[in-house]
């Protein structure tokens, strides 16, 4: 995971910046649903906790968006938001890995809303090859290059245990894959060869100890 | 989810730094395992993606920890960022929804390797009360108060659907809670009670598909 990513005008955006153009986007989606046409800086900080000034310098790595005196309009946002993170389009994923959590990513309603679709899962356990779990078929691993090929698979998702994440990001990797997101708890070294984002659980635990803690000595 | 958090002599500390801490924890205990006893910022750096000018940035928020001519005692800088986080001692936490998510926390074994033990999961569903998950009990939610009392546990997952998440945060606040990291894909209002993190792993996906997308332009 590599802390500067390019923005489209080739400026540095901070990792964090990008992270939380999604918070921008969920929250804008809020306002829509509620009946918002528009919101400012103001608005879409506050339920965030972040300062109107944040918000305006997070939008500005991407270009204008706001108009005087009306501030945002949601709709337009929400699809400058998309276009900038790649969502404006579906993308089919592949979960590699179908114990507990990899079931429960097939089960995951949050990845549908954003544009996601669970196109195939792979497992090496003959028991589970060949089922369909939340709509989703189960192949055989050594079938992930001709079904990703096949379904237009860019994206994979390793659900795998720890020991066997390295191998599983090879295969991925060979099978064509352009990103990876992991959450199994290693760092994979795959040599800029594809995007890897990686997701451990217990890290969003110790930022929430951090938190605690630090309430209890300003409490 | 705030911004900026204190650091311990009342300085503000980026939530980024703070997510950072937590890599450079996982990768100092991978060097441990293999067998190291020092490294640099530079060597912490390489693997992460970060310059050795990041590292020491980073860890300056919060101390002194380097020696010159040595660099970092990896032991030694393990346990001062697992006191700064937190994580120095055990947490209990308690798990509230049996679906396919909570199970799968319930087996998600890099909590443990990480200091927090799942004591309690809790659901409303009959079927599962009772039930003992990946060895841990299952009880009704409305014995939520009382078990994490008895448990002293001071930290709640949310596992539930959108739907019934703020119900949810709101009794693990009643319950004593002063830490909830939420699953579920909305942003919760809890006025500042108790310090929140949420996991949206839709939001995941969309931090690789922009770096996808970046790496196309960038070819």
């Amino acid at each position: 995971m590599s802390e500067n990513r390019k923005s489209g005008d080739g400026g540095p955006v901070p990792q964090a910046v990008v992270s939380r153009l999604s918070l921008y986007l969920r929250e804008l989606q809020q306002l829509v649903r509620g009946g918002c046409e528009t919101t400012s800086s103001t608005q879409l900080g506050l339920v965030l906790g972040f300062t109107d000034a944040q918000v305006r310098k997070d939008l500005a790595y991407f270009g204008q968006f706001g108009y005087p005196g009306l501030g945002y309009r949601c709709q337009e946002l929400i699809s400058e938001i998309k276009r900038i993170l790649g969502t404006n389009h579906q993308w089919p994923v592949g979960i590699v890995g179908i114990g507990n959590l990899g079931q429960a990513l097939l089960g995951y309603r949050g990845f549908g809303e954003q544009g996601f679709r669970v196109a195939a899962a792979f497992d090496s356990d003959p028991t589970k090859v060949g089922q369909c779990i939340e709509g989703t078929p189960v192949h055989h691993i050594d079938d992930l290059a001709t079904v990703c090929e096949a379904e237009d698979i860019k994206l994979g998702l390793i659900a795998v245990p720890a020991a066997a994440a390295e191998e599983v990001a090879q295969q991925l990797v060979k099978a064509g894959m352009e990103g990876i997101l992991n959450f199994a708890p290693i760092t994979l070294n795959l040599n800029e060869q594809v995007g890897i984002v990686s997701v451990d659980l217990a890290i969003e635990l110790e930022q929430l100890t951090f938190a605690v803690v630090n309430r209890r000595k300003n409490a």
